[in-house]
């Protein structure tokens, strides 16, 4: 079977987990909802990142900032100098593109290999090489360009009555920022000692020119970052934890080694201030795309908020007696992308004996937004089957279903990733057992009713 | 002893529950930021309601919208149209103000009893009131103001390149209307039938002209709304329903009789689409605010956005073969405001025999940040008392302390609302078993290593 992006689209939609944001208006450019199944995934994925990097850990602690930051934030990270696209109007057809985009497309399509990222060229490289090859605008096909300028991509808004420059402020494009401020706060409360992380899961804002690939790419989206602060020196070697940390972590939530890889980043791709860049990969329907960064980024972040702020930034070693500002990693991960990359993992469309299909989402327990379908045999059998119910929901989320017969139930739960599925049946009632049905397996065993909260605590563990 | 928002901020802050936010920039307008355990306490709260307005709950689900909406929402919603402040200046020290605010705190000064609430009156009555009894400005004491004008209360910024008219978007000022625009896909995929609800957790954004009182009105703000659509008819059944429901789930979360106050709005201060409210209030240090708004809103949203969208809201009902629009009962949740009364709630300050004092925070151990602490009583037993903290922490979140007596430590984990201690002392190492401390008795309990998961799971219960 082919898995496309279509057909996970069209599941999404129909079964819950993503709808197009504002739909019965025509919806708003490349925005999602997560619906009643898909709001359960999401939270899944953030509660099973925040159990291993921070609950867990005995390094890590949380935070949760605003949104909305002193705009001298943004000057000290560099996003309001230099957090832009560069930006190009065909003066024929008046389209606007991206210029990197537009050379990038153009080798790809004429097979022209570059020696390094555009993302590395200047606008003026940029221009040239545009001019130089004649590149036509791909709307209209003429090559007639306006010159490059840089469009900020940071969201701006006004906080107070008046709107002007002083009223200004900014949806933050990264949660790392917000971090970064606290250090010192969060250093002082949690009484830490470095090496430690803070980590945060929140909204971060990037006002793109081309989002896309259903929720991959999202001018609104959700970050899980975390920056681990430790002694200069000891980098590299906590570099390579976080790097096999993610990996672990993505692994253990079912993420197959042929759909994942780990691209190093070469030393002319590497920011000026970092030592080491790794970019997690997974293999989407649309080709391979980001979903972890991990940076080593030094002491740059800490060292531009002492400088902006005037404000002490460093961290006094007890037992070696020294004073140093930190170094940082930075494992930084798109809640909505890896929530994809868990929806297209876990997609399948399987044959069974007799030549049937069925749609199956091979969710991780700890991720399937139902974890336990509750089904009577007959409606007759309800008064017992939901006692089943309410006290397996105190527990887990769980969906009750007395509609229709038990077979199209079980595909049903099949569609929507459920790992485990109860029959209530006529024996129930005498033998006080259910009939338990495992998702992959389709295999079925009698379990007791007063066995199943520890039979499936163990079933769910992560 | 006098529990003030002076010593709960003071204890937030030094503990790492809320920070000033962009502190080390001189922080941004009242914007908060939690930190350590703040974020925890604050997921706690979501979660707990979470877990019984959804999960546990047999009619409802939930959704996850983006903030950022097409503006017709807005338009349907009547928040383009009619969300906005009065406001003037003072012509003489150019101070701004609230018009509604300022003929308020002028009442209370002088006794002066109003027949009606100020927020029903137009912008002439405001203005006649404040010239006929020549109020003065709170600033300079002068009485010469500019006209009110109204100034809309959402966000706006822009989608895309150019800032214009086309691209204007607004940050969500409710999460309610994501909820509202996705009823029909929601209803479908989830296979619902009236009555049920679908919930929200999410941020939306005001732009106050007079946030304050510490995190208790904000611009920036976490809600966590139910809408739930019955049979119109059935309505005032269910608004009874889900007042009741929220005011046991505070009782449940340790909210005591007297910090809490159900007001019934009078008919004249209903909305004109509204059939009954109440605001569920909470007495803080500063007074009493309200928590909770409970809304009978008829069928005034669904056919807004229908009436707007052209898009048919209704719903067909099997049973009865009719088609309506339903009712809506919206219970309506500050998240950062149920947090802080929690936090004013729980804060105590005990004398103890011979005449020390103690601050404790008395959380309900489903809120507490830390569940448990491990406390080596020497660090000489720190390889036994690390195995017991790891297997907790799988559990729970744990804090592991081996730092000074552990008198101190008790009162530290007293002080950040550590429900229990776990003492690994040097028994243990023979008996296999630890001493518990219960954080509000103080009473110390024997129990096996062993037995210690089930021991806690159930005083965690909620």
């Amino acid at each position: 079977m082919e898995k496309t992006m279509d057909k996970i689209v069209a599941l999404a939609k129909s079964r819950g987990f993503v709808y197009p944001g504002s739909e019965i208006y025509g919806g708003l450019a490349n925005t999602w909802d997560y619906g009643n199944l898909g709001v359960e995934l999401k939270n899944n994925v953030k509660r099973a990142w925040w159990k291993k990097f921070i609950m867990e850990n005995p390094y890590n602690v949380g935070v949760d900032c605003a949104i909305l930051m002193n705009p001298q934030t943004w000057v000290a990270s560099g996003h309001l100098g230099g957090f832009s696209d560069p930006l190009m109007d065909c003066k024929e057809c008046h389209e606007r593109f991206r210029a990197d985009k537009l050379i990038e497309d153009f080798c790809a399509d004429n097979d022209i290999q570059l020696e390094n990222s555009v993302d590395a060229w200047s606008q003026e490289e940029m221009k040239g090489f545009i001019d130089e090859h004649k590149i036509p605008c791909p709307s209209c096909g003429k090559h007639n360009f306006t010159d490059i300028r840089q469009f900020n991509l940071m969201f701006k808004t006004f906080q107070g009555v008046t709107e002007d420059a002083k009223n200004t402020v900014y949806l933050r494009p990264e949660t790392a920022q917000g971090i970064f401020v606290n250090f010192k706060n969060v250093q002082r409360t949690s009484r830490k000692k470095v090496p430690f992380g803070i980590g945060q899961i929140g909204k971060s804002f990037r006002n793109e020119i081309t989002p896309g690939n259903f929720t991959f790419r999202t001018r609104e989206f959700e970050q899980m970052e975390l920056e681990f602060f430790c002694k200069p020196g000891t980098d590299l070697d906590w570099f390579q934890y976080w790097r096999q940390f993610c990996i672990d972590w993505l692994k253990n939530l079912g993420i197959k080694d042929d759909e994942m890889r780990a691209r190093d980043h070469s030393p002319e791709e590497l920011c000026f201030y970092s030592k080491g860049t790794t970019d997690i990969e997974f293999l989407f329907p649309f080709g391979w795309g980001e979903l972890w960064g991990i940076a080593d980024r030094t002491d740059y972040d800490l060292t531009q908020h002492q400088n902006v702020s005037g404000q002490d930034m460093s961290y006094f070693d007890d037992e070696s007696k020294e004073k140093y500002i930190p170094y940082v990693i930075e494992p930084s991960l798109g809640a909505d992308r890896v929530v994809l990359a868990f929806l297209c993992s876990a997609y399948d469309e399987e044959e069974l004996e007799g030549g049937d299909v069925r749609t199956v989402l091979h969710f991780h327990p700890a991720l399937a937004p139902v974890k336990i379908g509750v089904l009577p045999l007959s409606k007759k059998l309800n008064e017992g089957a939901e006692k089943v119910f309410e006290t397996l929901s105190k527990k887990w989320n769980c969906e009750y279903d007395d509609r229709g017969n038990i077979g199209k139930r079980y595909r049903r739960q099949d569609e929507i990733g459920t790992p485990f599925c109860v029959t209530y049946d006529f024996d129930s009632e005498t033998d006080g057992a259910v009939t338990v049905r495992d998702r992959d397996t389709m295999e079925q065993e009698r379990v007791k009713i007063e066995d199943l909260v520890s039979y499936f605590e163990k079933k769910m563990e992560f």
